[in-house]
């Protein structure tokens, strides 16, 4: 793996000799926020992976405290007028305009927000996910119904914080993907949904069946680790500076560049969930690992949105690891693991049981044909949630009546149901739109990355993810937070964000797995 | 388990419903201060058990935010104007009184402390053990050295801020056993040793040798791990408020009363180091969980010293975990676990393995008779190192001919030598020797339990611990820092600590195996 300091090496000298006292400051007063932002992402990877039960209610304060003390120093004064200086003294263009235009963003956001709603929501936020472990487990969503009605009033009383007469929608998007409004992505998914519904309809009708007994049966857990494991390796992704946990709902959290932490859970009778996951999650990891090292603790040392986020996930979990050359490369090493089911399979077996257009109930480990419904109906329920039109007692009904009509499918029960997402239990509202952002932005970066690199499904099959990966170093990962969103994919595509490049997709995979276009 | 917070019920109203504003305020900073604490601790935990080794840098950022945070916050004007406040409104013997008088002292003596040098001290703790994890590992103190000369350096000027006139190693001791002094603890081990030689130099004179075959030879991990977790829960310890993870180093943090952590590690050729390593944690561990859960957050809510703390884990690693009763409870379980090794022994035959009296290099497995020897030599050498009269260059070379003059063994290379330890790496000097004093109260409370429950031993068999640790309980946990540490053990032993118990029990040990006395 390239180091991403010797890429950064000449951009970002100005960041390791500080010309002026100003910006030496920035860093100092960045440096503690971003370490109080990493103590945050390891209490919440402890909670959800080793944290003992009864230690929720303790919990709750040592993260109501981080919060306020994080809050404090986003807002402080002192950080302001440092800003404030940095944007005076900086060259139009330069590294410095753009640490002080994001930290402006960053405080003059958190600035709106009272510190008692901080630490209120990081309090509802600890017990939430508690609620919503149990609630999960019992399929119960009652369980978790009042902590839900907590978070989403909290969550109300954010967002009219942040932009008193604006959409209180887009005010919480805009913190997961900066500048994103309803405004832009209902014709989007609507769009979207569109299109892939006759698609999936297309399918469904044919009465065509993929086999996917290649993929089912008994899959040892440790070999299923073990084959994960290898192969997001094989992505690039570092376990000496990053690990693998188990925990109810597969994760990432980038703790820094260098301690980057997935978590997966499995399923004995099938293989997909359990290495789709991983590979999803290490897609996320690769992107935190490859976060230029000398911008950490500094403003731009982070990931740009959400958006971009997923589309690493998602280019490395589908583009990638469903391809028919990275399972040609994994098959000796899937064959050593699992010898039976390499003995009555092949990769050509195999394939199309990664390529399936089949309406499931749970949003992570559903296929791609069908994912950005399952997308869309989280964006259709939570704008309902926020304009009013839905309550929280009726969410469970809603869920399932969306499913029923989107995917012609209801769930049994709230855990695969409404229960199945962690999101809002932890205070998450106005992220899910990012996914299918990112699902969108990941086929534009592969088709981009392929018109520079050529085809890339014979490296694959070398096991060579390499020049992939430095493709999205050098255009994605290196520059952090420097530029929007928007304007990294416009520089690292050469044009906007659209849903044209993903539509080709999986309509050739559709076509190929199905023969219909 | 008793409920500690049913047992506090009485006393503790006044904390529940504080009467006053300043009360209330200081329970409100205090408990910021707990949760910067608790973090610490996770921190502390994390880097000990899970986080990537590349992790290390940037977590030495985030531990001297914390402690710089932390240090913030105790040094804080308004909470020492609380704190006064509260003394001045206290009755006098109240509980306020008390949550008054420890504040005060955690303040006091960390005003004196500049937050750079808390901070500087943080950073090179993080450093510290990652330097001296992989130090150990190489089984080359050279790959510490620079970093512990850091470490004692800050330690040095540490203890000058906190009393430039005094004794620097009497005001490091001070942290951990509060009142402590080189002038009452150099006679005491003084004593110890002379009585404690020539009892080892008997036994060894003797050529007796214990068979201790019935715990060596092939012990599986995982059921050492079963049978180690089936006893510390036995003892009362609760793994749905606790958990047991692996680390090079066993210990135990109290992140909260409902969230402590153990450690362990074993060896497949013997069956003590890790049953024994867990139940010594377990020790503390019940301390932990038995603090009052009605004073978390407050000033009395933590563990008063550490000598009382080792008092814990030594009872019940010791007077519990090695006694014949406990044995034959613990027996049908250890010959279900390994059938083997109980068709070829018994009780009777495991019960002198557990009570040799034998020199050995690696302090935490050392027996009972030979574990203060350790101690002493730890305690020689640091105050030999604060009166500068030790180098850090020359200090393989001073452990290794201590233990050859006290133990008459000599460590083969430093990993079972002066790197065993992992307290100077965490800027712990003057610890060690509350491991001694908290030997010594462990059997003075021992023997003050059983004056008021009577013998102990049939109960045991039983696998009635309960009566014990309610004894504790009542006696020792629930009052938290409520009583300093020496009036705590009169209270409740109805006498001043002494080594008298400690030899007494000792003697009838080495007697019973070795027929010496």
């Amino acid at each position: 793996m390239q180091s991403p300091a010797s890429i950064e090496k000449e951009t970002n000298t100005a960041v390791a000799e500080p010309p002026s006292k100003h910006e030496r400051r920035l860093y100092e007063l960045w440096g503690a926020i971003r370490d109080l932002g990493s103590v945050q992402e390891l209490l919440d990877w402890d909670q959800e992976t080793h944290m003992p039960s009864r230690g929720a209610v303790s919990r709750s304060h040592v993260c109501g405290t981080v919060a306020t003390l994080k809050h404090r120093a986003v807002t402080d004064d002192e950080l302001w007028e440092v800003i404030e200086a940095c944007a005076a003294e900086a060259p139009e263009g330069s590294l410095l305009a753009a640490q002080a235009r994001v930290a402006r963003r960053d405080a003059a956001r958190a600035r709106r927000i009272p510190e008692d709603l901080a630490k209120a929501k990081a309090i509802a936020r600890s017990r939430g996910t508690m609620a919503w472990q149990k609630a999960r487990a019992a399929a119960d969503f009652s369980l978790f119904q009042s902590e839900l009605q907590e978070l989403l009033d909290l969550a109300k009383e954010e967002a009219a914080a942040l932009d008193p007469d604006g959409n209180p929608y887009d005010a919480l998007m805009d913190r997961f993907e900066p500048g994103a409004t309803e405004e832009e992505l209902v014709p989007l998914f609507d769009h979207l949904v569109a299109e892939l519904t006759p698609m999936v309809r297309a399918v469904m009708d044919s009465g065509k069946e993929v086999d996917e007994s290649p993929v089912q049966g008994f899959f040892d857990v440790t070999r299923q680790q073990e084959l994960a494991k290898y192969a997001a390796s094989a992505f690039g992704f570092d376990f000496e500076a990053g690990r693998l946990d188990t925990a109810i709902h597969p994760f990432c959290v980038g703790i820094a560049p260098d301690d980057v932490r997935l978590t997966w859970r499995w399923q004995e009778d099938d293989l997909r969930p359990a290495l789709y996951g991983v590979l999803h999650e290490a897609g996320h990891g690769l992107y935190e690992q490859g976060l230029p090292a000398d911008w950490h603790r500094t403003p731009l040392g982070n990931a740009v949105s959400l958006g971009v986020h997923e589309s690493q996930s998602r280019l490395f979990e589908n583009q990638v690891g469903r391809s028919r050359g990275f399972w040609t490369w994994l098959w000796p090493r899937f064959a050593e693991l699992f010898p039976e089911q390499a003995a009555a399979g092949s990769v050509d077996r195999i394939w199309p049981a990664l390529h399936t257009v089949k309406p499931s109930l749970i949003r992570v480990e559903a296929d791609e044909g069908t994912y950005n419904l399952h997308v869309a109906i989280r964006f259709q329920i939570e704008r309902a949630l926020f304009r009013g039109d839905l309550q929280v007692a009726d969410l469970p009904e809603a869920w399932n009546d969306a499913y029923g009509e989107l995917l012609g499918t209801r769930p049994a029960d709230d855990s695969e149901g409404v229960l199945q997402d962690i999101h809002w239990s932890q205070a998450i509202f106005g992220y899910f739109p990012t996914y299918t952002l990112g699902t969108m932005t990941s086929a534009q970066l592969f088709e981009a990355a392929e018109r520079d690199l050529g085809p890339l499904e014979e490296a694959f099959a070398e096991g060579e993810i390499q020049p992939l990966l430095g493709w999205m170093r050098e255009h994605v990962h290196r520059h952090g937070r420097r530029y929007e969103a928007g304007e990294l994919i416009e520089r690292a595509t050469g044009e906007p964000r659209s849903p044209a490049a993903l539509m080709t997709y999986l309509r050739r995979k559709t076509e190929a797995v199905y023969g219909l276009s």
